[in-house]
């Protein structure tokens, strides 16, 4: 969605959708997801990261095609993510042909790895992600994500992150937390989750590098959902073969991502918000239109074109379960 | 507001306000204001461009402060907005003294032009303006400002425009057809404003200038008001007295702004909308509530700092006639 004529539609919908999917006053995800989650309750083949104990199982923890500093962020975004929430988390369910697949010509493969809340919790579900595919050009593109999205019990703004490098020397950065009301209607709002968590200085901190510039998405919609304070930077280092780049992955990308969570974990996911019926029928709704416009932008365009048509519907079609409200 | 520390407010008004202050169904201004109006109609000291023929009253148009290019463009896109809108637009009303003005110091003054729409007319008014304050370490600040709001009658976005140069060498940009619905829930109203009119190819040709670097205001409630096309850039070139700056404004930002201007005028100012009453409800409710917000951000900051606070409050009790809905 971000890079609409290269990602892969579970990374773009992660970024997209600034939405959650529960459709119930009671936090219950939507009936379409409910054999989904049944399932992982009665299953007995989880390990202790709540992972189904598939060939595939451990792929999406793999990383296997990113650098040592790359690998090592998302792994310690991923497990901060699932220990904070670890009660609150089910079991993964996805079946093993979409946590792992790839095209007919396996010049490109993906992991997917979804983990719906508890019917108590505020989370919704988290994604994460990773995608590698060759390139006709020589080199590979790869892509990695986690986001989190909240049900509408909690009106706070989701998680979004995601690198895409489409070589050693040139990475993309998507570091955000996705309103869920409108900013311009809801100062208090910008106010809780923007102006008095800092946001903005992780961003500034990042653009003072000279190698960092502003990055904009070509989807105009993608733009407009974003926060005012959105990390979305293009990073290019001179051809060093990558080192100068695993040098700002640690010591940059590493610190300034792992605030960011630790902000959404504290004063989102985590917050005690009054949301009313009303407020929760509003918030219901504007994360469905979102949804479907997300959706449907990325539906008809890189994801059957990187792994077929087949392999795309049927991850999809597994995707949207968690997706649609 | 979009440069809290040194802009003027009636600028910053002019940008952060993605609004019409019109407050009923005829379009007719909200009563505080009638009575300018009704000076305006009964005014027989107007000249054919609708100013009063007050000893001030072409101060504004003068420009005095900035470079031959930078007037040259203020001029045309001022006289390009007056010339589209002239049956619509009542002739200026301002008191002399709001006009112009200054700081008792006289190291700062300022020149401020309003003109409302006709009843019948969807313009709520537009709006121009310039500043010049000498700067504490030399040099100067000089703003130039010209913005189209409409009123509830049509709910296309309003247009804004501003320069703000430091020195020679150094100017933001900004340029905007701010939404005046939210944009994620509304796709048609991206896809007909900013997607089919191509508005984003402008600030894409601008970013290929090296000179030019994105902008980003220092509030989140601007970023957050701006569209998904807003041009806000800062361009700095090297020291050669500001040559490379005339360069750059005539022959890039003067076509530039006019292109915007022109789709503003064609595609929204003069857009046939269907607003029925329940929509045109929450247009105003929405404008209204970005207006106080504007005025609440702008009140206390650099207004007051420029003028003092006897100037400013007699200068922001005028223009808060026409902002407030």
């Amino acid at each position: 969605m971000l890079c609409t004529h290269f990602l892969h539609p579970p990374l773009a919908l992660s970024i997209l959708s600034s939405s959650s999917s529960s459709s119930s006053s009671s936090s219950f995800p939507s009936s379409s997801r409910s054999s989904l989650q049944l399932s992982a309750c009665c299953s007995a083949m989880e390990d202790d990261d709540g992972s189904s104990k598939s060939k595939s199982k451990s792929k999406f923890k793999e990383f296997p095609f990113v650098s040592v500093s790359h690998k090592s962020l998302m792994l310690d975004l991923v497990s901060t993510l699932e220990n904070r929430f670890q009660s609150q988390l089910l079991p993964s369910t996805l079946p093993p042909h979409v946590q792992h697949y790839q095209n007919t010509a396996s010049t490109a493969q993906a992991s997917l790895h979804i983990r719906a809340g508890h019917p108590h919790s505020s989370i919704d579900f988290i994604l994460g992600s990773w995608v590698h595919s060759e390139l006709p050009t020589g080199g590979s593109l790869d892509i990695t994500s986690l986001s989190g999205y909240l049900n509408s019990s909690n009106d706070a703004p989701n998680f979004v992150f995601e690198m895409i490098r489409s070589s050693p020397t040139v990475l993309v950065l998507i570091l955000d937390l996705p309103p869920r009301k409108e900013l311009v209607l809801w100062p208090d709002y910008l106010q809780t989750f923007y102006e008095d968590t800092q946001l903005d200085k992780h961003r500034q901190a990042l653009a003072t590098l000279p190698e960092v510039q502003p990055y904009f998405s070509s989807s105009l919609y993608i733009r407009t959902s974003a926060s005012p304070t959105a990390i979305m930077v293009r990073i290019q280092t001179a051809n060093d073969g990558g080192e100068r780049m695993e040098e700002i992955i640690a010591n940059h990308l590493d610190p300034i991502s792992k605030q960011v969570l630790g902000i959404w974990l504290d004063h989102c996911a985590c917050a005690k918000r009054e949301v009313g019926e009303a407020d929760r029928a509003c918030l219901k709704k504007r994360d469905g239109l979102i949804r479907n416009k997300t959706i449907e932008i990325d539906l008809g365009s890189s994801f059957p074109r990187l792994f077929g048509p087949e392999v795309a519907n049927r991850v999809l079609e597994v995707i949207k379960e968690y997706f649609t409200v």
